[in-house]
């Protein structure tokens, strides 16, 4: 007992309990529908670029192609995209041999908030607030593809101002300027990972915000549950069981064997969705044009997972999740497995920001209560 | 609605609701007392050392003074306090002129995950996590020191293993061994500030921990909120106000001028005390005991303050909290008042990472539900 109202215990998880209110968007699991804002996320990914739906996340307006304001913003992200000499200085000293670069971008948003004498979002206007969730989300994927590359002992290239983000992202990470139709592919995948509700990372960062601290505080704090196992989205660990199958006819027999082992089947399941997930579908659909062995094996796995699964499991309906078809995807446009989750990251920092933002500026803090049941208290 | 089963609308801020079980402690507001598992956290700091209590915090049981599992504990936090070269290489490029030490603290963390390449507590057994929570809480005084001397060009103080913990920590940061009274006085201090209920970094540090992610996530994401404005528990500000008021008899009119531009009393008032707060009292009892200017000017001045309060604001009762005294505290132990809120966190840091021990334990995810509110989603 912490308060003096009467405690109101939560359920497990706290499944279902509402503890905020958001104009950021939504996941509606029975529908099988995901929003940002007043659009669906899907229609979104389809037609637009990665700037303009961040600019809609951040300002609430989605910018048309070629307006100033959008101009104005793409122009500024290029150019937080560079990353400052200290912290790239740190990251060659920092980064171990095959390094996680998740860990290495943790490392690098703590140096910059060094750097910056970053202040909490408490004490600082909206305009300077906005300026930060552009400058630390469009640092994201310029560090990521550095440790990435120093970690196999290769060096760093710099951002260029004049591509988009998703190309630029691509370019620095393997070397190489990616083909429009790879560019487009990855870029849909990106805006459709930018939010999802209020999966862990993101409460993480609205609990943090909650504060008044600074942004970066939040944005680490994010980092650090989406890191968890439980958190799940690992598009490599869906590869990896397609890599494990091999022969698409081999499928049934792999299900049955992990689910007599206790196993997960990675890449299957959503905590939220009742049917289909939008996302996978959406990535499916770009992935399917291509003529590749990979897309082949993964659409017949696909259909054979959720073939055995409903024998297995009937009436607990499990579709194949985002991350099924994101690491085709990534490994379609030359992404290395180890750069599949950071890919991630690039896109959902830019929900982690959104919503970090959004929490400061309801002023409350997130502060629960615990119920304590150890031994009585010696007196 | 992200669930099947229909959403239940939380209080504001989760406000008095209970989201997991804990034997670690609790905070009884109403009667102002605060326990750490089956002893009184009060009864703890006058009695034992921060070693005692640090192991009654993590294995559950209050070992004897000279008992080998204290000893052999003693031994491994000594070692612990030693900063890895090339986390210190890493602090002397990073820390800039006064630069935060809390900053630097969460660059240092950031460090020896890559280091270490600490996995998460999900797949590690309870033994190693232990060690974990031994290991990262123990490097904290080590590294604030450092941090704090760099950023003021002075050079860092390499940790003793033949010292307590918190007799090192003072050395490390002022470069002189405190007395047998000072470190006595701090000691207390730190065990008090181990822990306290579900305060906001403290949940932080659970929800993270809740995705079965590594204990370094935790620890840099409960930092996180622990920097906020909203969390409280800035000893650096109460004791700003001492100095603001300077002479006691300047208090009423100090008092009414605060309220009357809407600003907080710093140091006095809890979002859960409604009486008078354990911490503040056992402070103000060791610090009474010194014939020192600052500690007649303090009792002088909360005598003012609490007069003043409970005539503006009667039936409203607001005590001194821990910061009031803490501020003093630190000061005459030859603490600078940039180090006054890292000191907080040399104690708490043990609080976060049993709390994240815990609740990794339990091996559930927290992840409740948001509300949109924004315009109807076009379709």
């Amino acid at each position: 007992m912490t308060t003096t109202s009467e405690p109101m215990t939560a359920p497990a998880g706290l499944k279902g309990v509402i503890v905020t209110e958001t104009e950021l968007g939504d996941v509606r699991g029975s529908e099988g529908f995901y929003h940002f804002r007043d659009y669906s996320a899907i229609e979104l990914a389809k037609s637009c670029t990665f700037e303009q739906v961040w600019y809609l996340m951040l300002y609430g307006v989605l910018p048309a192609a070629g307006s100033p304001e959008l101009a104005d913003f793409t122009a500024r992200i290029a150019q937080y995209r560079e990353l400052p000499q200290r912290v790239l200085g740190l990251l060659r000293d920092a980064v171990t041999p095959h390094a996680d670069p998740l860990y290495a971008l943790r490392l690098a948003l703590s140096a910059l908030a060094i750097e910056d004498d970053v202040q909490p979002m408490y004490d600082t206007d909206e305009q300077t607030r906005l300026r930060q969730a552009e400058r630390y989300a469009a640092i994201v994927p310029t560090v990521l593809a550095a440790a990435y590359r120093l970690g196999r002992g290769e060096g760093p290239i710099p951002a260029d101002p004049r591509l988009s983000h998703t190309a630029d992202y691509v370019r620095m990470a393997t070397g190489q300027l990616p083909s429009a139709a790879d560019e487009r592919a990855l870029e849909t995948y990106l805006i459709g990972t930018i939010d999802h509700g209020f999966n862990a990372s993101t409460f993480t960062s609205r609990v943090i915000a909650s504060t008044g601290t600074d942004l970066i505080s939040c944005l680490v704090g994010a980092m650090g549950s989406f890191l968890g196992p439980l958190h799940g989205g690992a598009p490599s660990r869906a590869l990896a069981a397609l890599d494990e199958i091999g022969d698409p006819a081999n499928t049934a027999q792999w299900v049955r064997a992990q689910i007599a082992g206790g196993r997960k089947i990675m890449g299957f399941g959503h905590a939220v969705y009742r049917t289909h997930d939008p996302r996978s579908e959406l990535l499916k659909s770009i992935v399917a044009k291509r003529d590749d062995p990979l897309v082949r094996q993964a659409i017949a796995v696909e259909d054979a997972v959720e073939r055995t699964l409903a024998e297995l499991k009937p009436g607990y309906p499990l579709y194949a999740n985002v991350e099924f078809y994101a690491g085709v995807l990534m490994r379609l446009v030359g992404l290395d497995d180890a750069m599949f989750t950071p890919t991630f990251c690039v896109a959902r920092v830019v929900g982690w920001s959104a919503n970090a933002l959004e929490e400061a500026r309801r002023g409350k803090i997130i502060r629960p209560s615990a119920k304590y049941v150890g031994p009585p208290v010696r007196t």
